[in-house]
């Protein structure tokens, strides 16, 4: 029997989930009828050109069949060129740093100015969607193009840049926000070092593409604070709270901290017929029982967390459901049907809203790694591949971001009034590492059953012209 | 920390696994001191320049760094043609059949007498030992050898006949005995069409071979079992019996049936940050306690076993014992530790000496598995990728070869005297397949801490040479 598709899924549940989730502010919203038709509102750009825009780099792939960009990629050279292109169609000036970010920049007269920086990535997961990372580089374009075309760019009173990361998600290199780390300064010089699956190494794929990046570039790379007024980010929310409340954007409060782990089990390599059950140092069986046991931990925290008294904070119920696990990646060495593997490996992608929480659940799942490897008389190593703090995004450019919502929401076709809904980021932005370097605020943007990472991912046309509206208005207000 | 060496882990346990496992018979062996140092046994040809012929064998790998070679790979062909010179050199004649199995026969006078076929496999797994299958093959090349050199292989009674099976261990397609149960008239046409993991056939590397090889050539593949007197094969235990017992020969009673089966998981693809525990349709949490699972049924079968009034009669405890189940292979995709996968697919090999309570176990899991996928939501296909039923030696056979193993012990340096062990085979063998043409017969040979399957695989050159004088005793015995 076939599944149903992912969409379906998660939208029968979303009634429930936007009261228990995220959602932590919301009032007071109505549906208006407006009467403005698109005068003023710059459809073609915002959304006729944005929404072509997506569809074309959605097309730029290093794989047949699906989407897929990684770090520095052939695909993702071919994007961020594309990118260029539409960078220097809205006036910018562009260019690309060391680690491969591309950078297009409107000055003011005054240089001393801080400047506004908005960004977003380039890069893709494996059998990615069409609008993470991307949507927010192309609603930034659209709204400066508009901008350039009403004459409103020649008069800048605050420089605007925006930066096309070159890697966020991390598919290649285990490691997220190797752009955005870069431009922030929290990119360590040993980060150049990590290797690939097949021992290639973030600096090789550099040089590759004539980047001779070392550490002096790293440091040479970092913005100056003073220079930066604050950072902004548009991007899908790849959740289902939006959807379940019915509106195009929301204002983002805060991003979940996580913690990427690469399990590593050795056993006891051997010949599938002739070792008995009883004999088996087998690393498939334990990795299996860790990571039901992962699956347990994250579904009931509850269990362990509430004998800790000082957790008793943390007990708040949308909190704690905030916490999410995922083995998202597993494989086997000599990995052939009639071997009894000598080792396994999987990760594990750990996410809370609380960093207390977090810790406390890593801390659980490592004793308890180690409690059934010991049982079993397999070896385990839990490496720590990445963690990301959570971020509080700035009050007063989310309350910038927020009325800018709200103007363009009640200016959209069929508009829209009332409170803009304010949420939390379960997924990891570039705005995480942004916010070492400034202020970081996020406007978030509904997609179709909250699905994102997978070829399902969508968000409508309309939704695309409101976040290109809402960032027109953030900009008209901010930085003229 | 790193876990001890399989071998060690493996030898620890050996004293009480030979009480409760496949030794099925064995009595009054005594070790006694043989005056003959090697005059007429052939040291140089049955042991040195066998156990040199099995290093060489093991330097022809696809890949740098461990041994592997897959169905008509190019390490594969150049171990067929090393092996065909060796053939030669025994005073055979050659040729390779369309499906890539290499013969080497040497004929009668009168050539209606029906053939003695000896074989074994040169495919080998993934991270391969140097004796699974090269050793069949090489102990009777050595032992027509001798015959050639001391004048008796021109007045043979019985045309010998050696074949080196082109695909044992079904690595590359995943359905083991292509070679063997070709010449034996069992393989359908269909399995021509089997394809790898990129979607290259059996047929396709057949005809890169040169072979254009079609359901016609199968059938006319065929052996006519009148011309054809048994099959007998010498393999490696890839079992800890014979060395528990310190013996290095054993007489094969029969070979475990085998079940694979390949399990695909379907849930719902989703990012890992944003989707609640709650609302995921996870197709690797599922797997993994789908694992656990069949690891507890095999491990006590007896806990569904004994519901079944019918299987009371199965429940002698080495039967029980030598169930066996494997998942040596996982996949899933997307493949990403930010992405919860859409699918995850895994092997399952199963094993057991008797079918009724394989076929028990099957039914068993079968149903668990759909039990825990409707609890899930996510959709679970479990496919027979191949069945072997178990195989009952030939008893006149295995009387054959336990006296010539005894003469060969008897006549060996510090020799052997006593009864022969007679052993169940875990592990699959060619010999399964040619029981379907003729009556088949087995010599084990001991390994060290029971190692198979891995680059730790050791035969000690001495039980090389026992190999090699068993099978000419046999041959002097019954094809002069």
């Amino acid at each position: 029997m076939a599944p149903p598709p992912a969409l379906r899924d998660v939208s029968k549940t979303l009634t429930w989930t936007a009261s228990i989730l995220l959602l932590l502010c919301l009032s007071r919203f109505s549906i208006a009828s407006a009467g403005d038709e698109g005068s003023g509102l710059f459809r073609e750009v915002l959304r006729d050109e944005a929404v072509a825009r997506l569809s074309e780099l959605g097309k730029i792939s290093d794989v047949d069949g699906y989407l897929e960009r990684t770090f520095l990629s052939s695909a993702s050279v071919k994007a961020s060129n594309l990118i260029q292109s539409w960078m220097q169609d809205a006036g910018l000036r562009t260019w690309v740093d060391p680690m491969g970010n591309l950078h297009g920049r409107a000055e003011t007269v005054n240089a001393s100015v801080p400047a506004l920086l908005i960004g977003s990535h380039l890069d893709t997961v494996i059998d990615a969607g069409n609008y993470d990372g991307s949507l927010g580089i192309i609603s930034a374009l659209s709204a400066l193009k508009v901008m350039r075309i009403n004459g409103k760019l020649g008069k800048l009173q605050r420089p605007v840049e925006v930066i096309a990361f070159s890697d966020e998600e991390g598919v290649r290199f285990q490691s997220t926000f190797l752009g955005s780390a870069a431009v922030a300064g929290v990119l360590p010089a040993s980060s150049l070092q990590i290797s690939d699956k097949s021992g290639v190494t973030v600096q090789d794929i550099l040089r590759e593409n004539y980047f001779e990046t070392t550490g002096d570039s790293l440091l040479q790379m970092k913005y100056d604070p003073r220079s930066v007024w604050g950072y902004i980010e548009v991007h899908i929310e790849q959740g289902p709270v939006l959807e379940s409340i019915g509106l195009p954007l929301g204002v983002v409060k805060g991003i979940a901290g996580q913690t990427r782990l690469k399990v590593t089990v050795r056993g006891s390599q051997g010949h599938a017929g002739t070792v008995p059950m009883y004999m088996r140092r087998d690393p498939m069986a334990a990795a299996a029982e860790l990571i039901v046991l992962l699956e347990n931990l994250c579904k009931q925290p509850e269990g362990f967390l509430s004998y800790d008294g000082e957790c008793k904070g943390f007990m708040d119920e949308s909190i704690l459901r905030s916490l999410v696990c995922t083995v998202g990646e597993i494989s086997c060495w000599p990995s052939a049907s009639n071997v009894i593997p000598g080792q396994v490996t999987f990760t594990v992608d750990l996410r809370a809203m609380d960093n207390t929480i977090r810790e406390a659940v890593i801390l659980e799942l490592s004793s308890r790694i180690h409690q059934v490897c010991d049982r079993r008389s397999v070896s385990c190593i839990v490496e720590k591949k990445h963690a990301a703090e959570a971020v509080q995004c700035d009050s007063e450019l989310s309350s910038h971001l927020e009325l800018a919502a709200a103007s363009a929401l009640e200016r959209m076709p069929g508009g829209f009034q009332g409170d803009v809904p304010v949420l939390m980021s379960g997924a990891g932005h570039d705005a995480m590492a942004m916010s070492h370097l400034t202020k970081v605020g996020m406007l978030f943007v509904r997609c179709r059953g909250g699905v994102s990472h997978s070829p399902e991912e969508y968000v409508l046309d309309d939704d695309v012209w409101a976040a290109g509206q809402a960032l027109l208005a953030f900009l008209e207000k901010h930085v003229i």
